[in-house]
């Protein structure tokens, strides 16, 4: 028996190096370097090419590597095996960083600050109170639920929106298509923790940006994207930001990654890019929790965070 | 008798329109147009200059607008009456949002990013948990305990450092001028909010700097000011800064307000400057702080945070 690691884009040796430490009796193998093809059981993946887990009959469970698993639904070869999502403490704690940090960072002005920082320019400008600002989260699964703990003990207002009713301990929650309206009336600040489905693909561009509230304390409505690039339309944030449909935004997914050279993104005054850096996978902390989740499948428990591949997350 | 607003440098208005809001049964006078100055029995003031308080003898007490009060102390002319110190909870909120927008920024390298961007470069840096970087806070009192709350939601670790003994929750905490060394010796962002006295004006300089951690998760230590500008020196900043004794820097106080036109600070590419604007008093909110305040003290109560001049703070 050995278990796969088939990390498409990544460096492979940091997820082989963690898993031997936390399972030294076990083969691991990195892809396509695998001595017998037939005694794969387990993989651990991150957006394989169509056809490539076809290899290998004898699966009997696949790990997501990172919070969302479109990277693997897209193909038409997903194995008939169960799939576990990675649940990992540590990647909530870093997308929670990165979200506060973004939402601080518009709330407090800091792009106007560093503008007048290169002028030389000394200017107290007006500064709302985080409870004249609505945070609008869309997603409220682990990773959205983390973020609007943080941000409703900053003060800020929040309201939250999600696919299926939801409720969250101080967010104003709204669901599905008929709530989306209402949700974003009142939001100023717009963060983006959906995952990719049928459903979300393309959802964000200018006619949700148009239903941002204009005349809030901010001073013109922000949009925050950390969950997969394909959700939003990029020559629609392009167009936004230019005419001031949008205030600002930062984005960490794009439609394409690496963000291409020739994209007008890069130098957008009001833009913040990250290269898809905001809750990285950490191999050691994740090798553990995929140690014990193997130990439990053979000793025939079900996985954790079993994705639903009908429903797309 | 009339309740005077004394503002130098700041504009008055915004204060005189709050307070007769607040109290719309009192007179409410701003410096210099008194109409009878024997009859101003309370005085709101920030940066009075030198003698001017010596024209209101009938004063019965002065409320510091701002959570500092070295501006009051530095003449030779204070008059002897209680001084109440403004203690906000906006003002706290605010700095708080202040401070940690800078820790996080600093964290997660969004001055490297910002630089990447420009540059059109996708590379991820190695990014450390919040759990292996320590913050050090320089004062422990009611904005640092504050700061600290919400630090320690995000998982960092926590050092603290003030002139007397104090004991906070999920803090080490040292103190005086013996503990100054092992609480600098593993600190990895040092965050100043002391108040500026004797002991502590030009605390924070080379020597200090020297003193933090070096090889630290963040690769070099970081400076965050938002107490008073005269606690550090702008000299040794600059040198550290430019020869990589700090990493980088966040700066919301300087040695002379406004920063001087030609001072080397401004165009450092790793240091990020705001204009004294971390926590600006809210007319709005602290005149009904202060319209209680005064009722208290006609009714023989003592002023809440009361200042002890010969302390300083």
């Amino acid at each position: 028996m050995s278990i796969l690691v088939l990390v498409d884009g990544w460096n492979s040796a940091p997820w082989v190096d963690a898993l031997r430490s936390a399972m030294p009796d076990q083969l691991i193998e990195a892809y396509p370097d695998v001595i017998d093809p037939d005694a794969v059981e387990y993989a651990l993946v991150w957006a394989p090419q169509s056809g490539a887990l076809d290899a290998f009959p004898n699966l009997k469970a696949l790990f997501s590597l990172g919070a969302g698993v479109d990277h693997l639904l897209g193909g038409d070869t997903l194995p008939a095996v169960p799939i576990g999502r990675v649940v990992d403490p540590d990647l909530t704690a870093r997308m929670t960083e990165w979200i506060v940090a973004q939402v601080l960072l518009h709330h407090r002005q800091h792009l106007q600050y560093v503008q007048q920082q290169r002028a030389r320019k000394w200017h107290n400008l007006k500064q709302p109170l985080a409870s004249e600002v609505q945070i609008g989260l869309m997603g409220l699964g682990e990773l959205g639920r983390a973020s609007a703990n943080l941000l409703h003990q900053l003060g800020f207002g929040l309201r939250g929106w999600s696919r299926t009713p939801k409720q969250l301990n101080n967010v104003a929650c709204f669901h599905g298509t008929d709530g989306l309206d209402a949700f974003l009336s009142e939001t100023d600040i717009l963060v983006c923790l959906l995952p990719l489905t049928p459903d979300t693909e393309g959802l964000i561009g200018t006619a949700v940006f148009e239903k941002l509230r204009r005349d809030g304390a901010l001073g013109g409505p922000v949009f925050i994207n950390a969950g997969r690039g394909r959700i939003h339309v990029e020559s629609d944030i392009v167009a936004a930001l230019q005419n001031d449909l949008l205030k600002a935004a930062s984005l960490d997914v794009f439609e394409v990654e690496p963000l291409p050279q020739d994209s007008p993104l890069w130098n957008l005054e009001n833009l913040i890019i990250t290269p898809h850096v905001a809750a990285v996978s950490n191999p050691k902390a994740l090798s553990h929790l995929i140690s014990r989740q193997v130990r439990a499948h053979q000793e025939g428990r079900e996985l954790d965070h079993l994705v639903d591949v009908t429903r797309g997350y």
